[in-house]
Order: structure tokens, then sequence, then C-alpha cells
């Protein structure tokens, strides 16, 4: 056990109680008094976020207002009534034998490990939607940065801490660590970490699930996993809209340089003559989105190999060939091939995609009823479409956490309603959000008081 | 993989959509329905039972009743709005971009495998609450039966079945298989089955939550599995109450032969001369217990070999000694001895305590800290001693799931604000209730729908 990681994971035990104590309206000033300190960064944030991720400043300005628009809005949460969800069961002293006086609420699991992404420095990192939830679930949180952004991490661990001594919570309230699998298995595996908050890979992600599920005391994995995210096209939409939909498809495809969970990898459509027109101009779109560099070189160098074996694979027709890291991948194949062979459902992180082309609307069913667990599916149709299109929706809703009528899965709201998450391997626990204000439900449990004064 | 298994698996997967697409007020017909069918099983369903269990027909035909009531519980609260946690987030056309309209809500997850318990042969059996609250939420059940009760098994899962034909129900809807550890493995396994409900002892339903966390696609185990739950007695309560409360203690903890998850199997109080009439008058109580048999012979030599280890252990005096199967047994020791040896913490399932004798209250707090995940805590305190035991509260709700101030443990109220879970080793997930309204979030998980037609 890396002697580090065991101080800070014992100083966030010792800081839960009082952490715990202080009030909603105590917790919430906190939370905004975060997204102060972190505005108050100013552009050394993006500047330096930039340098490190290969992101520009417009997207990581955004990105900044939604990392401290989460944190304003888990304040918001708690300081209104019924965040803990307190039910009352009222006492019947005329019954036999007389029913007791029972409250339901919910309280903190515990001390909380975060895992940052890669992908998105500030919402999904340091600051990030695990944490804000998790601090405001009353849970202190021990953040391992991800390596590929360790000063951006440094400047929002300490923009927290600052917050924290601002608003005397206690020490051990928040804690960041730099290292690699090594700490981070220390860290799931420590007695007092209670759960833990991952956006990531796949091998990642199932790494720490593993490891938390073989404790003495297993404890939940909130894994985000990414997908491959389908786009099912039916043929009117597809014949009214071609040039509007390739146009719209690039843009999702490409945002970011492809590297987002929702990615749209995967679209599935009817062969025709309309199919023909949109590929052409989708491969227009594609290529002239602009050039852009990668997260970090571990990426850049798995999208040339993963796409390069796309593009030797007997089911698979390039359709545009990538040259680069970053640069836009085509592929197409016919819905026997995509049923017949799971390697070509499988995800390649960044700008690259298959075209599943159909014989008739009727293969739709059985090429989600194939897919794994999925973020998101999205469907386009034209309103006299609307009840074909709709019959996919218990099919889409077994597999998939959102499905997107009539638009792109990328972009992803924080809100109430929104449900970031879905069936294994799309994350680890399909009950859950990873973003939006119920995934404050993911460090939350219940406790019933029996007869109590009040 | 166990033939039979895989084709009542198969045979559920098929019956999921058939089943989820019926609408709310069939579904409860059928809850309706399968206690109707349990109900007309009469008196040959008690005396099935009570010559398979050795429970008496009053207490069976008690649990009947709370069986029964459980499946119309969850049947008027699929017929209420409100169940499946709908949210609207309303569209913005004005802001930039365009704010998409969104709708969340719950749907199943899937076909659900059960694991009967042997304590209750109906109320978390077959017919129990775990199956009740899965098919309320729209999931198919495979039921393994519990060896020690195969007839009456059969005999609620033929009702069952007779509720589904009278329904129309796909016949995939409801299973029961019979067998041991190997065919639980199989079910367990089976790709299809999507959770797992489980009453039992911690190495079954830790064996469980192992198979499952390691399956190419992870589930979540609900496994309820017993705890010690700790009763603490404040001095004043103790002597004002002395006779009440050793009448009360000695009939929590002999109720069902001590075969209850929540029997009381700690007792802490202060050294004085009124817990010293308290144990006298406890002795008294528990040897005018009435004789009973225990559930089945594993359960009995189980509870003589613990009895007999307990009473030769070096650090517990005892107080009482069991002389039977099911005979009650009490043992003494220090506070500072019960924080020094794990083993005179540990559950002895049947009516046997150890009664921890402190020096002062504030030796509590110690206590309560150092015990493992708890279904329940309790305490018992006069008005002017409110303070002192609302302070163990913080330490309360973090080891348990349910607190009880000045009553009982046995006897789990079935209502929307019981809690019957706790943390780790009580139960394999804590943000979760087996009993009452809440045991249905256990089989469902969110969805968003984004800007889909009505």
């Amino acid at each position: 056990m890396n002697p580090q990681i065991n101080s800070l994971c014992d100083a966030a035990w010792a800081a839960f109680p009082v952490y715990q104590a202080k009030t909603n309206a105590e917790r919430a000033a906190f939370l905004d008094e975060i997204a102060n300190q972190i505005e108050l960064l100013g552009d050394e944030l993006l500047q330096t976020a930039s340098a490190e991720t290969n992101l520009p400043l417009p997207r990581l300005t955004g990105e900044r207002a939604r990392t401290c628009g989460q944190f304003r809005m888990f304040a918001n949460l708690i300081r209104a009534e019924g965040w803990n969800a307190e039910t009352i069961d009222a006492a019947d002293p005329t019954r036999t034998p007389p029913k007791p006086h029972l409250r339901r609420y919910l309280v903190p699991v515990g001390p909380v490990a975060v895992f940052g992404a890669s992908n998105f420095p500030l919402a999904y990192s340091v600051p990030g939607g695990d944490t804000a939830s998790a601090l405001a679930a009353s849970c202190p949180v021990v953040v391992k940065a991800h390596p590929a952004h360790p000063k951006t991490s440094e400047l929002c661990g300490a923009a927290i801490t600052r917050a924290v001594e601002a608003c005397e919570m206690p020490s051990g309230t928040f804690a960041l660590v730099h290292g690699g699998f090594e700490e981070g298995q220390d860290l799931v595996q420590h007695p007092h970490i209670r759960a833990v908050g991952f956006t990531g890979s796949h091998s990642g992600g199932r790494a720490l699930f593993d490891l938390a599920s073989r404790r003495e005391r297993p404890i939940p994995v909130y894994a985000e996993m990414g997908s491959v995210n389908p786009v099912f096209l039916f043929p009117d939409a597809l014949t009214s809209r071609t040039a509007e939909l390739a146009k719209g498809y690039a843009g999702s495809l490409t945002l970011g340089v492809g590297q987002f969970c929702t990615n749209p990898g995967i679209l599935v459509a009817v062969a025709s003559a309309a199919l023909d027109q949109f590929l052409l101009s989708l491969v227009t779109e594609l290529e002239s989105a602009p050039a852009a560099t990668m997260l970090h070189n571990g990426i850049a160098d798995r999208y040339v190999q993963d796409t390069a074996e796309f593009a030797s694979h007997a089911h698979l027709e390039t359709l545009l060939q990538s040259d680069a890291a970053g640069k836009p991948a085509l592929f197409g194949t016919t819905a026997a091939q995509f049923l017949a062979h799971p390697e070509v459902r499988q995800e390649v992180f960044g700008p690259s995609a298959v075209v599943v082309k159909c014989d008739s609307v009727h293969e739709f069913e059985a090429i989600a009823d194939i897919l794994e667990g999925q973020l998101t599916a999205s469907i386009h149709f034209d309103k006299n479409e609307e009840t074909l299109a709709l019959g996919l929706l218990p099919t889409l809703t077994r597999i998939a956490g959102r499905i997107v009528a009539n638009g792109w899965p990328t972009g992803v709201e924080v809100s109430p309603a929104m449900t970031h998450g879905g069936p294994y391997p799309a994350s680890t626990d399909t009950r859950t959000t990873s973003v939006g204000t119920h995934a404050i439900d993911r460090f939350l449990r219940p406790v019933t008081l029996q007869g109590m004064p009040d």
C-alpha cells in the first residue's frame, strides 16, 4: 500500500463524519465556492489544459462552464427539500401489533475514489461530475489524476482545496493523487474507500470493477466505459434530408476528434440511391474536416492501428481511408456480415465509423438486438415513418441508456432527466447515470429510523 | 450448464418483451391473482410448510398474510402513477444550442434469479418479496427453491403458474427449479439472467456475488445475509424498565427459535445492579422459553456447535448454557474483550446472545464503531437520556440500515419507508432494501428518450 494513498484515505475517513455533519446550506456554499475558485483560475487553466490535451480553447471554455455549472446544479439540488428522499410511514398504535413510526432517508456511503478521464480534462476529471455529485452526497473524495493532464489536475485540485479552506470543511474532504495502475489499485482496495467513479476505457473500468468486487468488503464501481452508439436512418428521412443528415453525422462523428464516449461509430441504413448520395456527401464532409491532434500519443497510436486493422478486414469495405491519427475513417459492410462478425462491431476510439447497409428496415431490429450495452442509440425518421421507427424502442431501450430521436448522441445535457450510462459494457452499473442530478444517487444509501423522537 | 436451467432462462428471455409490453393494470391484476391463488391453497400450504420447516401454524398463517399482502402492495404500487419515476425536462429551442426535450423513466433490467430462504418458506421464498418486486418491475423470474422445503415451494410455484395462465402472461414469466449449489451456479451465470435476489447465509450470498461479478457481463446480486443486530440499553431505561426490557429482549431473541436475520444477538449495557437484575430476569425468561425445533438438521447442528464453541471461549462467560438445538444460550463479556476479539462478535444463527458489560456509556460508540455492517441497531433510553442516545445515531446510521428506538428489531414492516438491508456483510448492495415498496428499485434501470414524439 502506497503510504501517501493510505494516509489520504485515512484523512478522508476522519473527515467523513465532520463533513457529513455540515448543514446542506454549508455544503452547498462549499460547492458554489469550488465553482468560483475554478473560474478564478482564469486563462491559465484553459491554456494549461489546451497544452496538455490538444483541445482548442473554445471547447475548453465551454467545458469549464459545464464543470462549474455542475457544481452549482448540485449546490441547488442539496439546498432544496427532497434530495435525500425522505419518506414517512405514520405510526398506527391501534393496529395489532402496533405499527411503528418509520422515517426513511438517504445517507452518504463514505469516501469515494474518483478516476479522471483523459477526454474531458475538466468536466469528467478532477472537478468533474463524479467529484461534484460525491461531495454533494456528503462523501469525501480522493481523485486520482489522469496522467495525460497532470498540471490541469493540479490547478483544479488546488482550487478545490482553497474552497475546502475558505468554507472551513475538514482538510480530508478532498485530496488529489497522481500515479499509475498501482496507485489506482491501492486506492480502490483501501478499506476506507466505499465507492468508485470512473470514466475511461473498458479495460481500465473492468480492472477496477474486478478489484472492488474481490475486496473482503466489496464496493460499487460506477465505471462509464463508452460504446459504439448506433444510429439508424429510416429510408424516407434519408431521402428527404440526405445532405442535412450527412452534414449532421459528420459533425457528430468528428466532434472533439471523435474522442467522446457518445461518438456515433455505427450507422445503419437501407441500401438505396439516397444512401449512395448520403455516403458521397458524408465522405466529402469528412475529408474536409479540419486536421486535429488527438488527446495523447497512446490514443493516436491506437487509432492508427485500429483503423488500419479495419481497413484490412475481409468483411469491411473502406469508404474513406484514414491517413493519419485524428483523420476520419469510414467503412462499409452488409447486415449479414455485421451480424456474423463481432470484430466489426468493436469501438474504435476516434472519428471512425462503420456503415451497415441493409436490404430492408426489417433488418434494423436484429442489428440492434446483437449489439452490446450502449450509452445511446439514435433514430432518424420522417413523420410518416414514426410507427415503424418507434417500433424499435423496446429493443433500443433494452440495449441503451438514452435514445435520441432525429438528433445526434454527442452533447449530453446536464439535467434531471438525463441518463448517461447503460447496460454493460457501456457501464458497470446499469441502474445509474454519471451525468445530471441523479448522479448523486450513486453515493447514497437508505436508512430507516423506527420509533425515533423528532 | 444444466439443460433444464438453460431452457427455463431462454424461456424467461423470450417472455421478457411480451411481459414488459403488458399494461400496468394487467401486471397488477396478475400480482393480485398470485395472492388469490396462494390463498386458495388453503390449509394444505400451511400444513406442508409446517411439516417441512417445524414452524408452528399461527406463525405460518401470519407469514402467508404477509406474503399475499406483498403481492397486493406491489399491485397497488404499479397501478399508481409515479412508480417508474418519470421525469421530464422541457425543450428550450431558444437556447444555443437548443435544449432538447428529455423524458427519463425506469425500465426492467431483465430476467431475475431468486434464491429462496430456509427461514421464511413463504415471505422470503418462492412467492417472497424478491419474486413479487421483480414481477412488479416487469422482470420474468426463475426461482431456485430452498432444498429445506421442496413441497411448499412446489405448491407455491404451481399457484403462481396458475396465475400466469389465468392472466394470459407468457409462460416464461415464472419458473421454479430445484437443485443444489451447481444448479444455483448455472442460474447465476446464465447470460439471460440480469439480476439476482438472495436471502440466506454469508457464505451462500458471497458465493453468488462472486460468480455474478466474474461473469463476462457482470450482474447485480442483492444478497441479504443477516447480522448480529446490536441492542444498546442506556442506564436509566435499564433501571426504570428492568423487567419489561428483559421480557422484551427474551421475546425478540427467541422469536422463531432465533432464526431471523434481525435476531438481536448482541446486547450492550453498563455494568450495574440494574443490569444484574436484568440478566437474572432475562435468564429466567429464556429458561422458560417453550421448546422448539429448528428449521432443519443443518441449522440445528450448527447451532449446537457454535454455542459450544462460545461456551468454551476464554473471553466469554456462560450466563445460560444451551443444552440442545433451539434452546437459548447467553454469554457475557466486557467491552475491552469485545473490542479485542472479533470471534465473539460473530453471528450465531439461533437464540444465542452475547451481553457486553461496559464501564460507562462512553464505551458504546467504540463498540458500535467496531461492528461490521448490520441490518439493524436498537437503542433503549429514557426521555432524559435522549440527547446521549441520539448522539450514537451518526455511528449507527453508518453501520446499519435501520435504527430502532425503544423497540426490538424482529418484525419488519412491509411499507414504503422500510429499509431491510445494510452495509456489507449485512447485504451485498447497501443502496437497496429487500422489503417494502423500494425493493422494486433493485430491478429497474433508467432510460432517457431525447426529442421523442409523444
